[in-house]
């Protein structure tokens, strides 16, 4: 058994090493039949591992954006691909070269199939998706159905799929080297077979060549660096490339009338609401851990806690906003969702990095200190607003470009500049050390408000209907994901106590967060917030894709993994069973459905007095004008009765 | 000195090493000013490496795709964020951590500061094209701007930027480990300190911690690997990011009327033109490079100059084309530019692929062998056929799909499942080991025609724009790219000789693919190429995106180096020169300009004696109907006179 020897000849890994052997190479199913299959072709069994430069396919220079990357994957299809690269190489280079250019090719072939896997499963959902459409199902929604086709696949990968140990070494550095250095090295060279007595009959024997390793960050535990990742991504995806376009369109897609009349309340809900959610939730969460068993509980710090309630604060508006979209739903609480949603991804970030700052540099106990609490909390208002503040000047800075330039003759110039500049945006705001995230929600809203105002026919249908696609494909990716990686991740550790912890607290938190603001809000609010519509709004709080790249941005500790399987599970279970049930929900609560932005707009002019949900409605058109060169609002501009005072301020500083 | 005091403390590296010292570290003008400004910060020296895996912000779980993972770039811009960052990190934790958590963090801002200037170079070209299209500039094109403003801005980084150089270690195995694989490990494990002597003070001693390096190829060469990295990325992103959009654009994009008519031509041109000029090519440069000194001309190969042949004679239609699209130019010269070059980028990376597949598999001794050239000439076809067809089937797969559900009911949904069809063509082809570059152009092809009839007007328009758009950024990107890459990638080899000789080949390359083509295709073609439309073909010959993304894919030898050094600088010549010059070409050999497409359609009703270029042309728009629901030809449905053989009989099988 070619894998066994290999553990065994292993000594200076020793016994951890083998039970590695035991506990992962054999996980699955079927795991133990293919292992047999590639032990009988023991001379092709090297082609199986995969490595960690993916894209050195021809060994050539330059490394740099590991285009397929995805980690390791491994379907049966391997062992088709494995008999015909044997069948195919059969050569007379150096055996050594061949394997290793066979094997870049396979982990090239691998990768691609594994992203394949993605291109499937999201080609399935909008089938499906246009069948439920096409049929008027209801009860289960598109990210629901992402979700659910993923965790079906992941199961299938992970059962019937083979296992790809990844082989290391233990090196030293060579004899008598000093490096006066106070980090490792960034790379490492070493000569193969060296020292080392390779596998191979003594008539053919390997030259000796160095081979490069490139650094890549700490083995924390021997056990968990040693399992192979299937069809798992680099958790910094989501932040890089999956993210910043959902949220752009968040931004970009705003009706930014509705939001600005509401803006008050949204901004309690994100910013207060949020907050108060992550500190109860990590306290009760605290509490919680504190009596469960003593291997999990010492795992845990209050800051672990702390940003386990900042990672599951933040709602997702996908599911139920498209729910809202379809049924035409009373735009004032579309307007709440929305806002309340979007912005509150960006204060759990930013939250979740100021937590993260304070245990890592600021804190020397991670208990409360005064002063590193203050840096912190300076920190979290520092970078949301300075990210608010390249977001909302790119955006304006644009606005200005299409204004003043006539680049508007030329459609297509005009939207790679609008492209250019809003990606542009998101490397600013990560180059100086903010987040990125929050940078684009900000320069979306900016776009929407002023620079759409300015392009050209042509070029607001193109960036609309680019980033609703974009939108569209990067959402449905990141809930296949979500499924997929619930059997595929390996760092999951589930505890049971602490998933139905997390989803009651999950629930308390919302509560927290809408019932008490509201009543606060209703105070001051003319158009009340309903009782209804409060059902509604602790209802629509599904976690989703911010909550997920968060939790898996980081799994070094076994806490930090239990937080991302009960994360997964809760984003799994809001995403499907409240987004399921929110159309009867909303039938059960008498929410006005089928209402037209056009005849709301037109109510609005008279005081609807048989309305029980919105008593006084205002208009406020003119902040649509400002910058932009937006059609005059002639008519429509009727300026009574302004409630929402923030909007009002802002409406006029805007409009001058 | 720190940066010398580690190389004369490295005495398992050696002289070499040192060498690299001296000669790289200092490169630039400004260097060893900020070179003693780092030494001055010696605490946070450290910060100014990059590592390997970019990813790795936190060191968390999971590898996978290197987002920002572009190499390395050093601006002056370093220094300041490396004073913020001295300034912000002031901690308690484990120095070392720290520092490794600073050092990602710089790495990932670097990075982004390293997208943020190929985005601001593309900024500026398109407010540079704006300004040039308003005020009717003609003698520089949009992609020669795109070219000159990277080798103005690669030239900054060059000279301006201080290198930022690995540091590596040489090592070997822990004590007596045994390891029976033919393969070195995927990752290696290295404690640190350990047996090293870390530079810090005694009082707070550098814990040990085990780090994981994952491999990276083959190291070469001593010196060449330990250059620094500048502004530059790993080739392979051409061939899966880059180029896949471009070309599916231009098989998307393809007049098909015209495409269709002139097939023969275009079929000869690109097949049987792009092998002669390779082999003419290669032969000529093979006799050349032996007459040059013996250090260059011993590592070259036949197969390298047959490669030199295979990579420079794809011509690139992208700048041609603009202009000849600015200008209406007329349309079957259009077609035949346009056409032959989209195709012979396919022949060319089949080809070469061949070529490096006949030397590294087939042949034993790299020189002619009977067996491996019929084998080499069997892949060739094979996978040239192969992937044709998997882009033709899954573009028909499309079409059928689109045809068949209702789903252009639902106009996102329907665009979604355009796009993820269209990339899993790519991944398939890729996971098949076949090309994807390939199948996407065929795929595009049948897309457009197919595919396009069955969607809802708001895809048609959808799709179009965002490849449109897509298109545009690429190639953008990688004009630039070839700018900045002349000074800032590290592997070139300036070679005089090779470069002059490089570029007369390439043109007698050229010519020998059009004239005597032109001549055999005028033997039995009724539309005969006139001898100035001869001369604009030859002319057309501008080199572009494949001739670079081929060249920059290998960089292993002194010989691909030099040809990658000669290919840049043709590349380059071509599209500023060639491209600026053929405006006034146009006009000195008195092609018609300004021919409106209708006009000329109309015109093919009548038979155009007057017409000095292209007696006797037909229409051929029963092309546009087969398995599409195009609007019934009706009246136009003339045909007469076909004498496009291959179009006739492909026209009859489509249409049935």
């Amino acid at each position: 058994m070619a894998y066994n020897s290999q553990c065994e000849h292993n000594p200076g890994i020793g016994r951890k090493m083998k039970s590695v052997c035991n506990h992962k190479w054999y996980e699955g199913a079927t795991a133990p039949l293919q292992l047999k299959k590639y032990t009988q072709r023991n001379n092709c069994i090297e082609k199986t591992y995969t490595l960690g430069n993916n894209s050195s396919r021809s060994n050539c220079a330059g490394d740099g954006i590991n285009l397929f990357g995805i980690g390791r994957i491994s379907h049966t299809t391997c062992t088709t691909f494995l008999i015909l690269a044997a069948l195919i190489h059969t050569s007379n280079a150096t055996a050594t070269d061949i394997a290793l250019d066979a094997k870049a090719t396979l982990t090239h072939r691998i990768d691609s199939l594994n992203l394949l896997v993605y291109t499937f499963l999201l080609t399935l959902t909008v089938l499906t998706i246009w069948l439920f459409k096409h049929h008027r199902v209801s009860w289960l929604h598109e990210t629901g159905l992402a979700v659910i086709y993923g965790l079906i696949v992941g199961a299938v990968i992970r059962y019937a799929g083979t296992s790809t140990p990844l082989v290391h070494l233990e090196v030293d550095p060579v004899g008598d080297t000093k490096f006066n250095q106070s980090l490792p090295p960034d790379t490492l060279w070493m000569k193969f077979p060296g020292k080392l007595t390779p596998n191979t009959t003594d008539k053919d024997p390997i030259q000796n060549k160095t081979y490069a390793y490139a650094f890549r960050g700490i083995v924390y535990d021997v056990e968990e660096n040693e399992i192979d990742l299937k069809a798992t991504f680099d958790p910094e995806i989501f932040f890089n490339i999956i993210l910043p376009p959902i949220i752009f369109h968040a931004g970009y897609s705003l009706k930014k009338k509705y939001f600005f009349r509401n803006l008050g309340a949204i901004l309690m809900f994100a910013i207060l609401g949020t907050t108060l959610s992550s500190f109860l939730i990590g306290a009760i969460m605290y509490g919680c851990v504190k009596l469960m068993p003593e291997y999990l509980s010492s795992s845990f710090t209050f800051l672990d806690t702390l940003y386990f309630g900042a990672l599951i604060s933040p709602t997702d508006p996908l599911t139920i906003l498209a729910i809202f979209h379809d049924l035409h739903v009373d735009v004032n609480l579309y307007a709440l969702v929305f806002g309340e949603s979007v912005l509150n991804d960006a204060v759990a970030i930013v939250l979740s990095g100021a937590i993260q700052n304070y245990g890592e540099h600021y804190s020397s106990t991670g208990g409360f200190e005064t002063n590193a609490f203050f840096k912190s909390l300076s920190d979290f208002f520092c970078i949301f607003m300075l990210s608010l503040l390249i977001g909302a000047s790119m955006g304006c800075f644009t606005a200005l470009l299409t204004k003043f330039t006539r680049v508007r003759e030329f459609p297509l110039l005009e939207s790679a500049l609008f492209v250019l500049m809003s990606y542009s945006t998101f490397l600013i705001a990560e180059a100086s050390e903010l987040t990125g995230v929050v940078a684009v929600l900000f320069c979306g809203i900016c776009q929407a408000h002023y620079t759409y105002n300015n392009l050209s026919e042509d070029s607001r249908t193109r960036t609309k209907e680019i980033f609703e696609l974009l939108n569209f494909l990067a959402e449905n990716f990141i809930f296949s994901y979500i499924g997929v990686s619930m059997f595929t991740f390996p760092k999951h550790h589930f505890d049971a106590v602490f998933i139905i912890t997390g989803f009651v607290t999950a629930a308390i938190g919302r509560a927290v967060n809408i019932y008490p603001l509201s009543w606060l809000l209703n105070l001051n609010r003319k158009p009340k917030i309903s009782s209804n519509f409060q059902h509604m709004l602790f209802f629509a709080g599904l976690r989703g894709a911010m909550s997920f790249a968060l939790a898996i941005r980081n799994t070094a500790s076994e806490a930090r993994q239990t937080m991302l399987t009960a994360t997964s599970l809760i984003v799994i279970f809001t995403v499907v069973i409240q987004g399921g049930a929110s159309n009867f929900l909303l039938n059960w609560l008498k929410i006005p459905v089928g209402v037209d932005e056009e005849t709301e707009q037109l109510n609005n002019y008279r005081v609807r007095s048989s309305d029980a949900y919105l008593q006084d409605v205002d208009v406020d058109v003119e902040g649509a004008g400002g910058l932009g060169d937006a059609g005059a609002p002639g008519a429509m501009n009727v300026k009574r009765n302004e409630k929402a005072f923030l909007a009002r301020i802002w409406g006029n500083f805007d409009t001058k």
